[in-house]
């Protein structure tokens, strides 16, 4: 219930046109009916500008094509991360408008009207070509809402000057994503050379010492450059949010 | 080097008025020069918007007093963290224009002319009141950088309404930074209720199992809210970097 | 051997019924037969309350149907936890009245007279869907140690208005046990909104660094809300027994 | 606002007594007041059945007496965990009728009026002399909570027949808790006895590997008896706070 | 070369029959021949009084068999570890006379002139019966090497009155392996009830925190007990074999 | 209660010379009696051979001179571990037959009376001087036992030729404890060259990543000879008082 | 742009041969153009003296084959690590002189042009047999560099004689690799023998506490012998990388 | 005994000038004697090249001083790291040629006859001024093993191009150390970038999750770049030593 609403609200109550017992029985669910406990979806999209996604691991099948379905009809865009080839399969039995993106493991579901527009530019860099679906599911969602993504791949610190090469790519995002394995070191070095927020997911490749994904954490955590921030790792999806939130930020 | 000068350089060769031995010695260095090694900090400032911050913490006296009379005279706004009681008494021997915020642990020395007016609004969040040192280098960065700041201080999940009470404040935030010991959950919280990117710091608050903050720091990590990203424990100076970079992309 | 017993055996010796060699050997054994070593379930039961519970992993298929029947002949009533597919099968050659709990991966054998009458009230809540299977483990335990169970599942932080909307119900539970894995936030939001013990249950969901629950199990034992304590990482069955005995005390 | 004062609202809105304007100011904060975050105090107490408690470190000499003089005019009963000798001091100067336990660095001060009665019964057992401090905040806890205490001291694993002889105090307790450190074994001994709650609290008595208290914490985690629970290390307090919790559950 | 082999060999030198270049040469090498680097199995059995023991797991059938037959052929005994199904059927291919034990996941191939006589008693303790083949290989093991074996399993701590059942047999062992997983802490209140050295094998049995066999690891290096020490984690080759040198220094 | 006494009292009920309800009395208390739970001292000796070792680190001066004077008149013989230089003033003030070892940081008091009379060898190992006051505590610990001790110190693995060197040392060993910090291979490298059981006890010299004797402590656990087990990191005591368990048992 | 390509150009803009604008192009790109980021693979092999080498793990058939052919085309000179058997496959199919190494997993592929000539040595050492597979990576590398290697296998530190017999070989190489899992001792006691750089290699050979390779890995970072330096867990080919530098070192 | 000592012996049996048996037990030590055991400074320096290095941390006035005295006499070159101030006062009662590094914490004593003459370069790197104290105990280090040093300090990858400034000085270096805290990234960096071996040297620089160097250690381990090799957390020295040895293999 928004303030407009409520105002008409009271002023019928005043009005004697909604009854006491009425009134009472609206108000007691008002805060969640305003925060939409019932109706999760429309709500989450109202708060944040965008609908739930789906994280589709450990979901039957039967589970994901519901909550895609009950989805698709709210709010006309559905995001499916972290989708296993089966589970692929099972969506395309809905008919509906599936877009799969295999290398970031995402699918898009879009009625032509939920398009939100591209603006702005955000960019979505890695260190190797192990990083890349990681990457994807960064510059997939960053897409889904809103920005134009620019991709620069392979551009690890053992060659510093591949970076370097892109500098006016990176100079004209308004967020960048950063994935990197191993060490890490890339996010630092990616926010010393711009004046934008970097957002840096440490990812899973490397071996013994990289810890699945800690030791990049780790160094991104202790950047020497101050406009980095961290997300967990392997976590594409969560980086391209922000990334997209920022952007959208510079947007408005 | 800018590219005016670049274009001056060229047709200076090509006019023969530079020899090409004193043009090669030139560009040997350029680059570099270009990028200001020898000139660090106009260049940061020049490539991220603000000059470089000091660190306290180790430095001498005659360090802490020849980095910031330089920084002072070059860009005219010179910020130090984690300043100890007598690194304090130390700068105020230089009879700069030093404000220092002794919560926060920070001084601020600024020409009137560099000033970096206000726009947009950053909020920063604490769990309970020994997280407001930490919240407080937050804000004074944020405000260094031309943010508005909206404390709001002591709402941690024990007790959810007090937070849900200052919700309005949170929305009209173009980022938020919630600083958090313990089991660090404000931060999930928090993201669930707004649209914007949220910054979390944990904090070293805590005893046994908080392990110096590695404990909320987790959980941060692995909110369960997409648009949480978050710095290291007890990194107040990012999280207010980040989160008034993001306020800036807004007003740009 | 229980106090009327030890009565009649000494009276036995007094009385010269009972020679001496033979009452020495009886009372060289008599602490431990008086806690029952060698009749282990049913001492179980009287000083606990509650037969031994079976931990199917590991077990082979005749150890499984060997500890199964005796438990049943001497108790009336057997729970077996963590149950695979394949041992469901060999129990059910037994040809016991086996009820399959298939989402908890329990299950419950139980003569009629066995049946503990539902007294009292515990919830069990957990933070998203992939928690429940936990959640289950815990609200059948419970149910099989006499407490009435309400589920409130699907309820995480990130959403905090939906748990909010079941206040009433948490408030009427005499001991609640919260699931949730991620960064296990929903433990202390719930401690904060009522006056009964939550035991909070870390669960393995997530991915990178909720390092297999180690993050939701940290972020519960630094509790900010006093009334929490926790269990091992996917203990349904702890929690649901310690919400069960403290229901128990209740009803006493 | 309760149920009846909504009912009341609403009619005199219909009756024109409250106007459109007044009654949209009081519903725009009515499930914070409803929640009471303004009056925090006062509702922990109505929520939990306990004021807050104080947590001494890192608090001021002011922040310190204003707090508990606050609280000691709202509800009469103020319990002030974790004191420094100097805080004490400070508190003392308050002339409030304060009683300090110097081992468990608690104090109390409480208006006659806010005695809570003891009923029932807890036990708090130690493994050794040094986890003491943490069982006195335990107990100081508890009684102040209504739970009348049984001390049970340096009873640890390595001589078990201690324990034993101490089973009827043991068994006649709603709720036991259990301080131990280095191996932290006696919590899953204790456990097996009784057929009651316990809360284990590893404390950081130890050197080396016993790591500062994690060791012990592992251990409870892992207990065999399955009606352990745990709270963080050294946290006296809290599980005080569980097991007198408990023991008002079997009270009601 | 022997002390009667190192006079001789002077005396040759004295004699003349030996050449100073010849003798040059010979002691070059003389350490490590007395050592015996080229034959390296006969002398760990005179060095440490048994031949070196076959760890299966990463042989090769090859291998497995190549090594076998030579230390059959040298020694008469071998003892091989952690073999795998497929492994034990290489090793009958070899016609040797194998006694498998499939719990013990080991085999001994022994010529009957190499059986130690059997002198002095080992007990080999569980805490459940997950436990058992850890302690099956210590008991192999211990027998291999001429200890006499007590086995006494599944007396957990949960109830701690079953173990002291066993207690005459306790504490006629000249040493004790003590083989418990999850909080492990069967170790510690053993070593409180005998006199004798304890060496506890922490098991990888457990779940979540038990963190592969971690926590009983600290817990064992923690005992409160003086007399407990420990061996790498599911390393029941190793404790037997300690319990068994512990045996027969006390059989000399 | 020994057998004997066991006999006399039912012979007396038998003839009628005890009454059943006395009786009853005595023999509900029976076997805590019997292990002697108020006796607690006397009876560690009886079933250790060894009266209690006093801990001091924590003790007050009180707690440290009541403790050691019951434990003198008892036994005769006080073993004091850990002493702070003011408790040792503390303890002299007792006027006791005090000796104190300042590097091994331990008091004895003991009768002439009191002395085990010393049989069979255990050797003390260290491999660098910083390791002394460790080695130092086991040694003394050990002869309080009643061994020989040979100490052979700062022959670690860089110079394993100085080692070698001791060699006859340490084969005339019952048992052998070996001490080390960083990297402590040491405990392997003994491990190999002898027969007996070698008791490893990692030490916290070192910096950085010996994170205070955790990388010796994992290396002895994984040594690559058998007949090496380890204790808790700066455990002087402990293994000292396995070496001369393990030195008796040779002896008896 | 080399110097000489700098002088040319410079002498082309003051000829005029250049105009101005064409020559701000070029030295926009100049510093990138001359570190080659387009050339990436000719550059590596000049900056380095070895091309890129192919980390086989996660690249599909495609990848593989492209950047072979590619690499091989350009430098004549690839080698591919840790290649899975249908990997080996695929390279088969590129009908190039592929010479496969099972053990170490590694393929080389070199026209006869592109040896590089054997000079100085490097020794490769294990601790054991399972650490063959990564010596042999790091045999394989170090020979592809052009060293020439001693394969010293099988040499741990439980028969520390079986090390000192190959003193000679140790001596004579210039570096030394030392690979070595479980306690990874033999690091230090190869470094103590020699005067030459040790590379130390933990391999995650061993169980438990072993933590695949992290327990050797820490003791080889605290060698005793300050001639070690350390790489990641199993990394071979750093190792071998690293050695041959050291080699070469010795042979310009 | 050198070879030809060992000649002259043999001879002297031969020529019967020496009995059997006293030669008998010269060679019982002689392995020993030959590896010098009991001349342990000699031995050292000329299997390393090098005397031992004197570490002074815990060492006592006494202890220290002796040390020094016996090295200085013998090898004529005293090499002491990590001095405390008060340490470097006792030395200075030696009245031997000493020079204190004070940032270093090193201190040289060398008679004129004992300098090492310097040849080929090393460089000792710095990502920030806090790392120089680490950075210049490699310095002073490799300078005493007669290697020059070139100091490229404060180079971190924040700002990457202050490093590319330094490409000359890196490429003329036989080997570098680089020292950095927080990320660790400049190993990568540098070692991207040049062709020699780089050893990282982890430093304690940073907070929070830097976790005293643990974090750049990983870093460095995981390096992209394959010509880094690690040392210990703030290990200078060993790091220096490396270096130099490495640059004496050049020299060679």
């Amino acid at each position: 219930m928004q303030t407009p609403d409520l105002k008409i609200f009271l002023q019928q109550v005043a009005a004697g046109k909604l009854s006491v017992e009425t009134a009472m029985q609206r108000l007691e669910h008002w805060p969640y009916e305003d925060l939409g406990f019932s109706k999760v979806d429309h709500h989450r999209q109202q708060r944040q500008g965008f609908p739930e996604v789906i994280f589709a691991p450990g979901k039957t099948a039967a589970q994901l094509k519901s909550i895609t379905r009950a989805l698709y009809q709210r709010s006309g865009l559905v995001l499916i991360t972290r989708l296993a080839p089966e589970q692929v399969k099972v969506l395309r039995t809905l008919k509906l408008p599936l877009k799969y993106n295999a290398i970031a493991r995402c699918a898009i579901i879009r009625k032509p009207s939920a398009r939100i527009p591209e603006k702005g530019c955000v960019a979505v860099v890695t260190a190797g070509t192990a990083d890349i679906p990681v990457a994807e599911e960064a510059a997939v969602t960053a897409e889904c809402l809103g920005a134009k993504v620019d991709r620069i791949f392979d551009v690890g610190v053992a060659g510093v000057h591949r970076l370097i090469a892109h500098r006016s790519q990176l100079e004209r995002a308004r967020s960048i994503v950063v994935t990197a394995g191993m060490e890490g070191a890339l996010a630092s070095v990616v926010g010393g050379l711009v004046a934008c927020p970097v957002i840096g997911v440490p990812t899973s490749v490397g071996y013994g010492t990289a810890f699945g994904g800690v030791t990049p954490l780790l160094a991104m955590l202790n950047s020497c450059a101050p406009n980095v921030a961290v997300v967990n790792i392997d976590d594409g999806f969560g980086a391209g949010f922000l990334a997209a939130l920022i952007n959208r930020t510079g947007a408005q």
